[in-house]
C-alpha cells in the first residue's frame, strides 16, 4: 500500500505517536550521523514548491539527506508549468520520472483531494492552502512532548490569523486526538466561525496566565486581499510582549511556526526568550520530516 | 578523446544501438539501486539549462544521481549572466571549476557550432534551439524498441508543430539511421519545407490507421513570434482524439515528449489511454540518460 | 571554539599559509578524488546567496560535494525572504535546521559586523558589499604562490573600479601580511581615496612593465548609481589589450577574478593568453574553498 503522508487526521492516535517517538529517536541522534545516514539509501525525493518557503522546504531536504536521500528541487518559475502543464501532469512526471516520493506545497486549500489516489508514490503535504500542515502539526506535538512529557490536557493558546492558517488547522486536528484544550484569540474577523468542543474563543490577556503553551501566528498579508495591517496597533492587542509573557506561568513555552514578523505578532526580546522554543521547534522540523520520509517509503508499492 | 554528446547524425547507427541497450539494461535494474549506484560515483556534472524545463532537467539529474554522481545546477537568473557574461565564459568557467560534464539546453539552434571544440569536458546537449534534442531521440528509440523488438520498417506519422521541433528534428535524423518511415501532418505553415525520401508530408485521418505510432507534439507558442492559437479548433483538425485513435492499429503505440496541453493536440482521455507510452517515454528519459552520462565520462580527457 | 571565515585581517600570516597550502595539496589529489572524498563526509552546508553568483556559489558547492559533504541551495527570491524575514532569522533558521556551515554572500558590506558572535555554526564570507572577499582572495594568493614560489616582494597593478570591489579590498588585506606591492591604476573616481604605505597609486601603462601581475577588475554597473559606461573608451584608456600585455615581464601573469566583459576592461584575445591564469583561478577557488570549508568545521561547537 502506497503511504501518503496529507493529513493528521487520517491518522491513528497512536500511529502519530510513533511517528513522534521516532522523530525523538532522530533528535537524539543528531550528532551520530553514521547510526542514520544509510536509511534511506539510493532513495530520491522530488521537492516542489509552488509557494515561497525556507524552512518546510530546507527542512525536507536536510532530513533527506541526514538520512542518506537525495533531493531534486523543482522551482514552478522555471519549469514547464509556464508552457501550460497541470499540477496533475507535472506530478505525474515526476512518478514517472521515478522518484520515491514527492513533497508537495501549494497554495490550493483542496489540492490533494482525489489526487493522491491516482499515484504510485507516497505524496507527502507540505502545507496546503489554509488548510493542513501535518509535518508542522508533528513538529509540534514533539516539542510540547520533550517539554511536557506528556500531551492529554494541556492547555494551548493560538493568537493571531487562525483562519489563514494551516498551521492551527493542523495543531486543531492533533488536540483533538491527543486531548489538548485550544484557546483561539485574536481580532475577530481572523478567527474561524464554527468551532468545536475543545475549541473554545478565548480574550488573550485573559487566558495567557494559566495555558501551558501559546502558539503565535503571522498575520498572512499574501493570503488576504486587501488589509492593511497597522503592525504597531496590532502588536498593542494581540503581539506577545514581554509584560504578557510575564503573566504566563513560568513553566509555560513561546511557539511560532516562522516566520516571524518582530514587533507585530511577536516582541523582539520574546523570540529568543528563555520560555521560546521557537528555534528548538525548527530543528524538530527536520527530525519530524526524517520520521515521516522514513515513514512514506515503508510501504509496499502497487 | 573527449565524448561529446551532441547530435544523434554523428553516432554510427551502431553506437546509438549501445546506447539504447544500455539505457534497456539500465530499466532492467531500476529496481537494484546497489548494482549500478557507483558507476558514476566522484563525478560532478553541471546542469545549464537556458530555458524553462521539467522533464529534462531533473530527468538528467535523477539519471545522475542514479548512479552515484552529484549534480550542480546553474539558473542563469540569479548568475553572473546578469553582469553580461557570455556563454562561452560561462561554460570555461564550469570546465576550469572541475565539473565531469556540463549539460546544456539553449535557445539557440546552433549553440554547439564550433563549440566543443574549445573544451575538455563532455559537453551534452539538452536541447538546442528548434534543431535537436538527442536524448529525447534516444528515449523515443527505446520506447519503440521495447514495443516492437526492432525499429527497421516502423512507420510513425508525427503530428503538429514540426518546424519548430528539436524532438521531431532527432527523431528523422534516427529514422534515416534505422529505417523508419515518418509521415508529418499538421498545419501546412508548420511543416519543414524539404524534406528526405524517407520522410513524407500526409494526411492526418489519412495515415493514421497505417502507422506503429504516432508522435503528437505540443505548438510551441514560445517559439512563434505571433500566433494566436484557436485550441478548439486546432483539436478538432489536428488533435489526437479517442475517436481517431480508434482509427489506429490495436498494437500502435501513441508518443508525445510532453508537455501536452490537454483538449488541444491531445484529448484528455487519450493521454492515459492503454496504447499511450507519454509516462514511458519519461521513464525511459532517465534510462537514455542515464546511458549518456556513463558513455560521456567513459571518454580521456585530452 | 567556533572558526567563522569572515575577512583575511582576522588571521595570522601562517593560518592564512596554512590555508593555501592545504589548497595546494587538495589541487594536486584533483585526479584522485577517493583520497579526500570522506573529508567533510555527514556534512551539510547551506548556501546563502542574496546577490547573483556562477563561480562563487558553484565554486563553493563543487568545493564542499568533492569532500563528500552536501549543499542545501537558498534562493531568496523563493523563500520567506518575500513574507518580511529578517537576515538574522534567516542565519537563525539555518543553524537550527542543524547545517554544518552557512555560506553568505550580501549587497551589505557590513553584514558579518555583530552577526557573527551570536552564531554557533561557522559562517562563512562569500562576498560582502564592496568591502571583503577572503575566499577570493585565498586562491589569488595560491595561483600567485603557484607561479611564483613566495609572496614576499611581488608587485601587482590592480586596475579598474578598485573603489567598488571586495576582490581588490581582500587583495589588499593579504598584501600587507605577505610583503607585496600593489600599484592601483584606474579612473581616478573609482580609486579609494586613504591608502596605506605598501599601496601606491600608478599609471597604468607606466607600472605594467615592471609589475609580476596585474589584477584587472570589471567596472561594477550593478554598484554604481547613475553610471553610463563606453567600453570602447575606456577599453582604450584602462582595457588590457594585446599590445599593453606585450610591455609586460614574460613571466609576469594575468588576473581576474571574472566575470570578464570581453573587449571593456580586457581584450577578448588576452583572456586566454599565455601569460593569463585567469581560468587557473577559478580552479583554484574550488581548492581554496575545500580549504576554507574543512577548516571551518574543525572547531569545536560550543
Amino acid at each position: 500500500m502506497i503511504k501518503h503522508f496529507l493529513s493528521l487526521s487520517s491518522f491513528a492516535t497512536n500511529d502519530i505517536q510513533s511517528l513522534i517517538d521516532r522523530a525523538h529517536f532522530f533528535s537524539l541522534h543528531s550528532k551520530q550521523p553514521d547510526k542514520i545516514n544509510h536509511l534511506l539509501k539510493n532513495k530520491i525525493f522530488a521537492n516542489l514548491f509552488y509557494e515561497p518557503s525556507t524552512r518546510t522546504r530546507c527542512s525536507f531536504e536536510i532530513a533527506a539527506k541526514r538520512l542518506g536521500a537525495e533531493v531534486v528541487n523543482f522551482v514552478p518559475e522555471n519549469s514547464s508549468v509556464k508552457k501550460g502543464e497541470t499540477l496533475y501532469d507535472t506530478l505525474k512526471t515526476f512518478e514517472s520520472l521515478g522518484v520515491d516520493g514527492i513533497v508537495l506545497r501549494h497554495a490550493d486549500d483542496r489540492v490533494f483531494d482525489g489526487l493522491h489516489a491516482r499515484f504510485n508514490l507516497p505524496l507527502l503535504n507540505a502545507g496546503a492552502g489554509k488548510f493542513e500542515h501535518p509535518s508542522q502539526g508533528l513538529l509540534d506535538l514533539l516539542t510540547l512532548k520533550q517539554e511536557f512529557g506528556g500531551l492529554n490536557g494541556l492547555k494551548i493558546a493560538v493568537c493571531g490569523d487562525i483562519k489563514h492558517s494551516r498551521v492551527a488547522g493542523s495543531l486543531m486536528v492533533a488536540a483533538e486526538k491527543f486531548g489538548m484544550e485550544i484557546y483561539l484569540c485574536g481580532p475577530e474577523s481572523l478567527l474561524p466561525t464554527t468551532t468545536q468542543a475543545f475549541i473554545k474563543k478565548a480574550h488573550f490577556d485573559d487566558i495567557l496566565p494559566s495555558v501551558d503553551a501559546v502558539m503565535m501566528l503571522r498575520i498572512q498579508l499574501e493570503r488576504h486581499e486587501s488589509l492593511e495591517l497597522d503592525g504597531e496597533a496590532y502588536h498593542k492587542q494581540f503581539g506577545l510582549s514581554e509584560k504578557r509573557v510575564n503573566t504566563m506561568k513560568k513553566e509555560a513555552i513561546i511557539l511560532h511556526p516562522g516566520p516571524f514578523n518582530r514587533g507585530v505578532e511577536i516582541a523582539d526580546e520574546v523570540v529568543e526568550h528563555k520560555q521560546s522554543r521557537i528555534f528548538k521547534q525548527m530543528s524538530n522540523g527536520v527530525f519530524s520530516r526524517m520520521a515521516v520520509l522514513e515513514w512514506a517509503v515503508s510501504g509496499e508499492h502497487k
